[in-house]
């Protein structure tokens, strides 16, 4: 598998293009289109939250038969707790999409992103979608990245080339993340292509599969949004022979490069989270099961207390613990070691005398690595996170005015 | 019932003392000892985190009998991941506090609050314990609530007479919070006392729903401690008729009370969160179950952008909103309204029109008054929590060193 400077168009037959539609109050792109010239096998995951944005619902029932061909994205406005209007304004976005393109508005798939509870200014997100359309092309990937940010710093996104049976099969994937990020079933935005060959079946397991391992293993602020979702195109251009057994080696090949895929993207929301200055990564080894190892995980990388630690390069390693157990997971406290960079910081549970100076380096480190042995097993699993600063409070305090 | 301007000493036959043992860096009290003239039926709840203070478990084993005469308390160090050192130091602080008051070191109780993984000075400790019981006064109460607090700015008491078949009964209580504040049992540190005679089991269950309703409804920043505990000391010298009865007048008389007392004391610690500037009350109406109302109250009160909007008068009612919605309870979200104070932001979810400039002004006030109607039900709970401020960020980028 190799990397290649490239965005969701890296995939034969994928075109988009992200406009400048003054949705934002910011002079930035705002609206993005992405489309496949055929139709594609298509997966979606969406937030768990009560409270959903009206495309999470339509987009649902537009995968009910596992296929699409575009996803419309905007940004500056989530269309969520708006009613009715803010479900008949997705469904005409999806409409106009599908007249523009000549294919039906079931294969269309719709992401919002930005304040909660005030309607779409239609007439501009409508000009902004015929613009989109108008402008499809091989180079769009990079403005729809754009067009999908809102207070991210950088756009995100990824493109690597994979061999399947000797034929050469592209995965590219656009990511938005930084506030309102504690995902349960996916992520704020992230839209993946693939010219891969593969069932529908075998989409669906994979991309639940690698979104536990990534999306699902990140937190900014332990708030889960109103419109997470991760979408997946495979429109099957690069003829390989399709994949329709999830335990063979393509399977398992490609699974391999979606997770890269899906966590370099998780990271660099992590990273990019708001106001942060550092990546945290939080390996938990040892555990008796996989899933007792990702939620003590998640746990450390969304406690406020070793978040701020972190900013302050506090080596404050008893709030790691604290957050480990009330974490749920039953655990014996008394044989747990913790790990700062290479300084181990407690063994049993007990602290050792460390070195501050070195322990503040580790602090300093980006990402910062924070390791828990809990000598119960052989399970192990790793969340990322981002510390806690005077800029996330700042860029929160005064979101919406 | 009436509010009294007292301390722990306002019940018959308690003293207390608080002084400076210099287990803090600041030149401020750190020990404090309450001590009952006869021995008292005792109850305690404590933190439900896996990984515990030393005391937290010595506490539990102390209460197995249902009794205990004093309690030892002391700020600047948890005595938390101190391993063998920890226990042991924690059964010396009893035996000693045993010695000189010439009873059964089981039946002293050990509180201890500040950082966690450093091993205690115990030399300091045991000065501090012999002074303080040396100094043992009716007028000593306001010390202890000075002894036991860190980073809280204000010291925490409250004191009540109520009568009970024309007896007068005192309850007093002292207690501290500031950060790592997300009780799920009881909060770091609250002492409560009583001159009621009243059954251990009437005292076990008075206590228990108190708690639910007072500290397990507050939280400063998610973060469950290592070394919450409440306790309750009652001597029987209010000379009343005993309560033994759990569904009788006496006791739902003095219910009332105990609850006055730790839902006020509750509110202190959640308005004197670190860094807060307000406190937010989180009133969740109409909901199906008192369970699922207190969930969501909660789970508003936790959200950090929910209180990074409060901090700046922004009022952004789709987080709340939002937090309602990943708490896990299964509510209809369409059916939802939403105040501020006086002003409707949302009715069945939508965002109505409102005054921007009256909203702010509802969001200046202190506390900030929240109110969720679920129109599911006829069951109510009120939840309190402070806003995220960049003092927060501040006080935990450097709290130990």
């Amino acid at each position: 598998m190799k990397i290649i400077a490239d965005s969701v168009t890296a995939p034969h037959g994928f075109l988009a293009q992200g406009v400048e539609a003054v949705i934002k109050k910011e002079n930035k792109k705002d609206v993005g289109v992405i489309y496949s010239l055929e139709p594609c096998i298509a997966s979606g995951l969406f937030t768990t939250n009560r409270v959903r944005a009206a495309c999470v619902d339509i987009d649902r029932q537009h995968l009910e038969d596992g296929a699409a061909q575009a996803i419309v994205a905007n940004s500056g406005n989530a269309n969520a707790c708006t009613g009715q209007q803010g479900w008949d304004d997705t469904l005409a976005m999806a409409r106009l999409a599908g007249e523009l393109l000549n294919i039906s508005p079931q294969d269309v798939l719709i992401g919002s992103t930005g304040v909660i509870g005030v309607n779409m200014p239609m007439e501009r997100i409508k000009r902004g979608i015929c613009e989109a359309v108008a402008g499809l092309s091989r180079d769009g990937g990079h403005n729809v990245a754009e067009a999908i940010m809102t207070t991210d710093l950088v756009s995100k996104e990824i493109a690597v080339e994979l061999e399947i049976q000797g034929k050469p099969v592209r995965i590219g994937a656009i990511a938005k993340g930084s506030g309102m990020i504690h995902p349960n079933m996916a992520t704020m935005l992230c839209f993946v292509t693939t010219d891969a060959a593969i069932s529908r079946e075998c989409l669906d397991k994979m991309l639940k599969t690698s979104t536990e391992r990534s999306f699902n293993m990140i937190s900014v602020d332990r708030d889960t949004s109103t419109n997470d979702m991760i979408l997946m195109l495979a429109n099957g251009l690069a003829g390989n022979r399709r994949i329709i057994d999830c335990h063979g080696d393509d399977y398992r090949i490609m699974q391999a490069a979606l997770d890269y895929v899906n966590i370099s993207l998780a990271k660099m929301i992590a990273r990019d989270g708001e106001g942060a200055t550092r990546l945290i990564e939080v390996e938990v080894v040892n555990a008796d099961t996989y899933e007792n190892a990702r939620i003590i995980a998640r746990s450390i990388t969304a406690s406020n207390l070793t978040k701020a630690a972190v900013f302050g390069e506090d080596a404050n390693w008893g709030r790691i613990l604290a957050a480990a157990g009330y974490s749920g997971v039953d655990f014996d406290p008394n044989r747990v070691d913790i790990y700062l960079g290479a300084e181990k910081m407690a063994e049993n549970v007990a602290g050792l005398p460390f070195d501050e100076e070195r322990a503040r380096e580790e602090l300093r480190k980006d990402p910062v690595a924070i390791k828990v042995d809990l000598h119960a097993g052989k399970c192990q699993a790793t969340a990322w996170g981002c510390d806690l600063t005077y800029d996330y409070v700042r860029i929160n305090a005064a979101y919406r005015t």
